[in-house]
């Protein structure tokens, strides 16, 4: 066991972001611990939308969801990614100008999401808040860093928002 | 929250080490990510032995348990120690020569020990295996690394043997 490859290769980082602040911690954290100005390491940005909404022509008060209503959602579904995106440019960007990025924008549970993504690409490292939750908070406080940690093969480091502990 | 500071300061990042393989692995991990030749971090290595036994004059057959029977058990955890810290100076030493190690060696619930170790010390990163177990296998697969992600303050790196999984 001891005859452990120590040079540094070039790695796959995913960060998982949402709308947290915890999440854009973590990607500073990434940033400061595991890549240097130097780096050949890639970061990859992943972001969960929540499952497309299966509308019924009715909600539970028997109302008729229109389709602007429809539209104003996907459209807000939309403006969350580019938010998100954009808060995690201003940072990476501080950081390096010449990191090299990746983005992925999945669409689902976001604990399957994650796992089946940094399986799928083999990522070497997974980066994630410890609260994350994103769009009306789909998620239970903490079950999705709780899942991936279990579940992916690479190692999962867990961070927390200081202020919020 | 984006005007995080990325420069890298002097960091403390414990790794709790115990007779897993695992641990060794998250060991070299942590070497190989999160250290650099020129690294003014520290790594402290942190073993955790099992509460000393309450040993009653009469186990539960009626039997004395000799002195002599004690004495070898605590000479067992003993060597466990010596072991396993020898086990980790092999791989940090192949890292590098220079590198700045500290070794605590803590005694009782190993999740408690590791998170309030943690927090003691002030410790900036704890990296740890997956599923890490020491001494008569004394803690549930994997509780241990559950307990301190969700309990220690710091960014939590949980790192799985890549054979094992």
């Amino acid at each position: 066991m001891e005859a452990v490859n120590l040079k540094k290769k070039e790695c796959k980082i995913v960060v998982a972001v949402d709308e947290s602040e915890e999440s854009m911690y973590a990607l500073s954290w990434c940033l400061g611990n595991l890549f240097s100005q130097n780096t050949t390491n890639t970061l990859v940005l992943l972001y969960v939308k929540p499952p497309p909404p299966v509308y019924s022509s009715f909600d539970a008060a028997g109302y008729v969801f229109s389709s602007d209503v429809i539209t104003a959602l996907e459209k807000y579904g939309s403006d969350l990614v580019n938010s998100v995106m954009g808060r995690a440019e201003t940072i990476y960007s501080k950081f390096s100008s010449n990191i090299n990025v990746e983005r992925i924008v999945g669409s689902g549970d976001a604990k399957d999401v994650i796992c089946h993504t940094v399986e799928k690409i083999k990522a070497d490292t997974l980066v994630m808040g410890s609260h994350g939750y994103g769009f009306l908070k789909r998620t239970l406080l903490g079950s999705v860093s709780d899942h991936c940690a279990k579940h992916v093969k690479c190692p999962v480091v867990i961070v927390k928002h200081p202020e919020k502990i």
